[in-house]
């Protein structure tokens, strides 16, 4: 039987053996659901980089360029960091480039993975359809706050497990823990959410607007895949 | 209003600022549950080690030593890592020397802090009384296993989080997910932990008493703090 594991955050990445595991990273406020909306709409590829300076070598390089640091855009750049900015024409075909404060760390540290998927509530059941047809066990590397546990992404990593479970061994307590939150939550995620420090951070920003889309189950068949050192949509 | 938190696993410690804060060290099966039960049944002392070595040469110049490892006794010592084992008059007024494969390193890398405390199910009373009488932050390190989030030390954070939850502020993700894990389970910890994975590995061993044990609340009044290298009973 195949394995599901969860990460918790990025810097705990060490702790596990991923060589023959498919890595499914969510940040899903927003990086990841970014993602998967500019692959629902059309954009051919997008490359993950670290720094901001990356983003904006890129840019200067015809890249349509999105950079993220603590929840606000960075100036400049031409992708807003909320889901909504990607639900646009003008985007079909370009090649992206993007950094976040979380989501795009987490998908470079997961490199060495048989694959390295992205996911969102967007796209779960895509996900899901994909994961089951593949021999290799899972791990949910959950983006977190700078290296620390977050509600959201570890509430996708419950949502995953759900649909796994009958078919995967939850082989830790980490799993097991995000699927019983995932159960106590799953009615209403917003007010499960509603205290939680990014919702907190989110909502000073007056964006609940984002937080509500990034909440919606199975809206796209899109399965980001990281090929060499950018994400393809699978389901093209 | 002062702040609680939760660290996860001692992997994660580096993120948490610790020097105007009370730590209260969690590894509820068995290493704290052994600790809380040693002071009661009149231990003076006990210095906790990071290495089998180290506890032998303690054992050399008079200390009364404990040493596990992978849940297991390591052969040679005078102590099981049972919390039953501490249930003895010959115990009354010794030293004793103990390192464990998580709590003890929990212990040792939280020094920084303003107190280091021992918590478990057994003393939460007694922890909680006394954290209320301070002016400081609190921080629940959980010990996790073998760096990994386990569900059993983060119980006991939402159990602890649960009871001053009124007099302190839940500012982090970790700490609404420990409380929501405690509220969910706190019928029945027996049965909420089945399938973790500490469980599992206890159950192998035959030790199911242990567990029942270290799960009960409030059974002791008695505040294990770290003085230089040593736990003492602040109540005594």
């Amino acid at each position: 039987m195949k394995n599901i594991d969860v990460c918790i955050t990025p810097e705990l990445l060490h702790l596990h053996k991923i060589d023959n595991t498919i890595v499914v990273v969510a940040d899903v406020f927003r990086a990841t659901s970014c993602m998967v909306t500019a692959f629902a709409y059309g954009v051919e590829s997008i490359i993950p980089v670290a720094t901001v300076d990356e983003c904006r070598d890129l840019q200067s390089r015809g890249f349509l360029a999105a950079a993220e640091r603590n929840a606000q855009k960075v100036e400049g750049f031409d992708l807003d960091n909320s889901p909504f900015s990607y639900m646009d024409d003008h985007i079909r075909g370009a090649q992206v480039a993007m950094t976040t404060t979380n989501g795009t760390l987490a998908i470079t540290k997961s490199r060495s993975a048989v694959k390295v998927l992205v996911g969102s509530f967007l796209n779960l059941d895509a996900i899901v359809r994909y994961l089951k047809s593949q021999p290799y066990d899972v791990l949910v590397l959950c983006a977190g706050w700078k290296g620390r546990f977050n509600l959201e992404d570890t509430l996708f990593a419950g949502a995953l497990v759900e649909r796994l479970k009958d078919t995967y061994m939850m082989a830790e307590d980490s799993t097991i823990m995000a699927w019983r939150l995932y159960c106590q939550g799953q009615d209403n995620l917003i007010q499960y959410l509603a205290n939680s420090s990014h919702i907190r951070r989110l909502q000073r920003l007056g964006i609940q607007k984002d937080i509500a889309y990034c909440l919606q189950h199975d809206l796209y068949d899109v399965v980001p895949v990281l090929r060499g050192n950018a994400l393809v949509n699978m389901r093209r």
